[in-house]
């Protein structure tokens, strides 16, 4: 046992797998650069054989990721181990994560199998996946709710058969705090082999106490790895939130007492950079990435908070990453000042190409919009058409008008693989007729779940608005984001981007953890 | 000490201190009725000394509310007690909260008193306000932080002075639920007189631990009362969630064992009134509330849900308000139909011209959308004209256009008081475009903090768009909000609805608690 807090971060897996959280192969190299840069310990880079693009972003980070541990999640069966064990393949350090589920429920209903099968697919597992990596985490899903004695067996036998990193899920985030630390304590007091692994939280929050529980885990139950992700995204009320767990223990170091190789002032970056990703918001009153996180960065300076500031606030913001808006590039900025913006925001694009697509992206931009900040830079980015990835869908052009009185009409042009559509609709708002007027075309018969904008840059009405874009087709959600100063515009690119996820089809297994 | 759980929120003061989350009175007391629907069992309603509205609006609630006990919050001196005695005396239980600040920071910074000052000063305060009032709680701000000697001594005194509710702030959100539940459980055993009031928390949210260390509170500490906020509202990274507490303590209760007075399916009603109220999204990752926070509530049915619901479900969406969206009214629905559906929803409008206004913008917006949702008429209402609160500024028209390689243009006609503008501007978009020309005539010179929108009813490409304008000016922040099917009218709304607010202009005293 050290005193070491191993930060395992699971956005890219257990994040992703959020409804409508879905990212390309390139957003995830770009968040896991971000991760690196944040310093996190391992990075679960996805479920390799959930599909074929999930084992190509698996490879793509373990391929680029230097300094951290890089980990693909498994199923306990040798196929999905095995496409674990070549994804990651060229990576400095590997990591196999495989599970299987030992609450009885879960075996019952889901599994449909024994404990006895179970335990002994978890002892083949972890001895299938030992010779071809010497890094391999097991984790119990539902572990929390799973027979006391049954986990104590599993969970022996599979550090017996060299699982380094023991991993105890409270899949459904069901636990308490005290209860959860001595679930984990009473393990591993009971299991022989204990000291021989690392003990592992995972914690759901849909109770709201996932960072509670966790560092329950690891104060009362002595476990070192919290996994956790950016923004506690995850399915439903998603997963302990890095930037808490990690503020939690280093504004408490008096009571914590562990190191932690976080740089904190990484921290508001990756939130931004997954927010802008993915298109789930960051409400305001969250803690440490929100808007009005800290007093003094909401515009206001209370009496109290100018009288001394630490009356009111117990971190300071620019300890994890808040900074004001610097401007930094403009109309008059060229091709080599926008690429070094780039190295410094940590941003590597793939080809020539690709770098050509964003720099004639990044004069049009300044063409419309005197300053430019980070976040346009990255909005920019996140913008499809500049990635090498399928693009089928693009925008040409668009005007629409709307009148008090009249109806909103919108003609839009815009290409799909290597034809070009002219079309027209009217609808309830300007939006709305664009993206009928698009819709007339494609026929896609997808359902619109959810529709927003945020301004990227505050501080002025000319800010280019961010929308995004979730649309449900049989089953599948995916998220669209368009950029532009033109809010109606941005709609259009945005949904042309949701097409276009919808359109490279990618069937995945899913997986909990 | 009962196993009853008391429920107080403060969702309309704590919350509503934060920056850019103030609300009219109208808004405050839709808000104090959907609270009571929920049947919370105490409503703090404002501070009642801090401006002229916060007394009006404190006012407005203790005379409509009839169950729950209403509340004021009054630093603690004589004339800020007076005053929100004189705001609750038409209430049918009334509450006054005082408060004075203990920890060594806050009486030498912020206070610049002795301790034995303070202790002097909550003496008297608590003796003053007893004369007026039966119910009387006391909080000692940054509680958690004091000096424990010091903090008994203040306790106990008031205590003795007939306080029947004691409340120990957590007010930078500093606190560990094991740390938090022995300090409250060790004030409980050194005040001689403990057993003489009802313990309560109050946890702030910066290191995510709001809901455990509440919970820690009461279970390890012995508090029977947790102060909360619907969504967590607040300062900073905001309060304890009242949704998260309520629905652990529920789904808990084989380890808490304690009643609640709630009606859960009251939840996400109050989350989605307290959210469209104040222009603060509620993230998809939200517990409870969330858009997310339910699997089958986001259209996708995992493979092990379908198996069995309880393999990844603590709680059921239908008991917290989830409710499959419902059409609710149309375009052939009369002004009967409509007052029904308003009472349903709780809705009282003040006047029959209020309920004029609303009806006339209710056929309006059934004219241009087929289907009306519940969410559309609480949009409906947000809208300022609909009330009778002062509305300066009102939007008479708007046209405008957008086409790729032009600029953006719009023409606005609005009313200020009583003058007639006609303007125009172009922009970066056709949003600022009319901000741009509103601006130009208005000359506000405020700072635009906050620009978002999202679509009130999903489902349909023909949702309203909701905008929330957030505008700082001198110090002040106000939030302006406008629901359109348009997103343009509905940007130029919520333009004019926060520089109305501006225009009425409102000095505050600003309370942490």
């Amino acid at each position: 046992m050290t005193d070491k807090l191993i930060i395992f971060d699971t956005t890219l897996r257990d994040g992703e797998q959020s409804p409508g959280a879905s990212m390309t192969r390139d957003e995830k190299l770009r968040i896991a650069r971000q991760l690196e840069r944040l310093r996190v310990d391992v990075i679960e880079a996805g479920f390799a054989a959930s599909s074929n693009g999930d084992f190509l972003a698996v490879k793509a980070i373990a391929d680029a990721i230097k300094e951290a541990t890089v980990c693909s999640l498994a199923r306990a069966n040798d196929r999905d181990i095995s496409r674990a064990a070549e994804a990651l393949k060229g990576a400095a350090r590997a990591r196999i994560h495989t599970f299987i589920a030992t609450s009885a429920l879960h075996m019952e209903k889901k599994l449909r199998m024994t404990p006895d099968q179970v335990h002994e697919q978890a002892m083949q597992s972890v001895r299938f996946a030992r010779n071809l990596c010497d890094d391999i985490e097991f984790s119990p899903e539902d572990g929390y709710r799973s027979d006391m004695d049954f986990l104590c067996r599993v969970l022996e036998t599979v550090i017996k058969e060299g699982a380094t990193t023991v991993n105890i899920p409270d899949t459904v985030g069901y636990a308490i705090p005290e209860l959860y630390g001595n679930f984990i304590r009473t393990l591993r007091e009971r299991v022989p082999n204990s000291d021989k692994a690392v003990w592992s939280v995972h914690c759901h929050n849909d109770l709201g106490m996932a960072v509670a529980n966790s560092l329950a885990g690891v104060m009362v139950g002595g476990a070192r790895q919290i996994e956790c992700t950016i923004n506690g995204l995850g399915e439903r009320a998603g997963n302990c939130s890095l930037e808490e767990v990690v503020m939690a223990v280093r504004t408490r170091r008096d009571y914590f007492k562990l190191d932690l190789g976080i740089d904190t002032t990484q921290i508001v970056p990756a939130s931004r950079m997954v927010s802008q990703t993915t298109g789930f918001v960051v409400q305001p009153n969250k803690a440490v990435v929100g808007a009005n996180a800290f007093a003094h960065a909401s515009g206001i300076h209370q009496d109290g908070v100018l009288k001394a500031r630490d009356t009111y606030e117990i971190m300071r913001a620019e300890d994890v990453g808040w900074a004001a808006n610097k401007i930094v590039l403009g109309k008059l900025s060229g091709r080599n000042a926008f690429k070094q913006r780039l190295q410094e925001l940590g941003v590597t694009l793939e080809s020539e190409a690709e770098m050509n697509a964003a720099f004639a992206r990044f004069k049009d931009l300044a063409d419309r919009k005197s300053d430019i900040f980070d976040e346009d830079i990255l909005a920019l980015l996140s913008d499809e058409s500049v990635t090498a990835e399928a693009e089928h869908y693009r925008l040409l052009s668009l005007s629409q008008k709307s009148e008090t009185g009249e109806r909103p009409h919108a003609k839009v042009a815009f290409a799909a693989g290597t034809s070009e559509f002219h079309t027209e609709s009217d609808g309830n708002g300007p939006v709305d007729a664009s993206l009928r007027a698009i819709e007339s075309k494609v026929q896609s018969g997808a359902e619109l779940m959810l529709y927003s904008v945020n301004a990227i840059t505050s501080g002025s009405t000319e800010s280019q608005g961010e929308v995004t874009v979730r649309l449900q087709l049989g089953g599948r959600v995916v998220n669209g984001v368009g950029a532009d100063p033109d809010i109606v515009v941005a709609s259009a690119k945005a949904y042309l981007s949701a097409l276009n996820k919808l359109h490279s089809k990618a069937e995945r297994v899913a997986a909990q953890g």
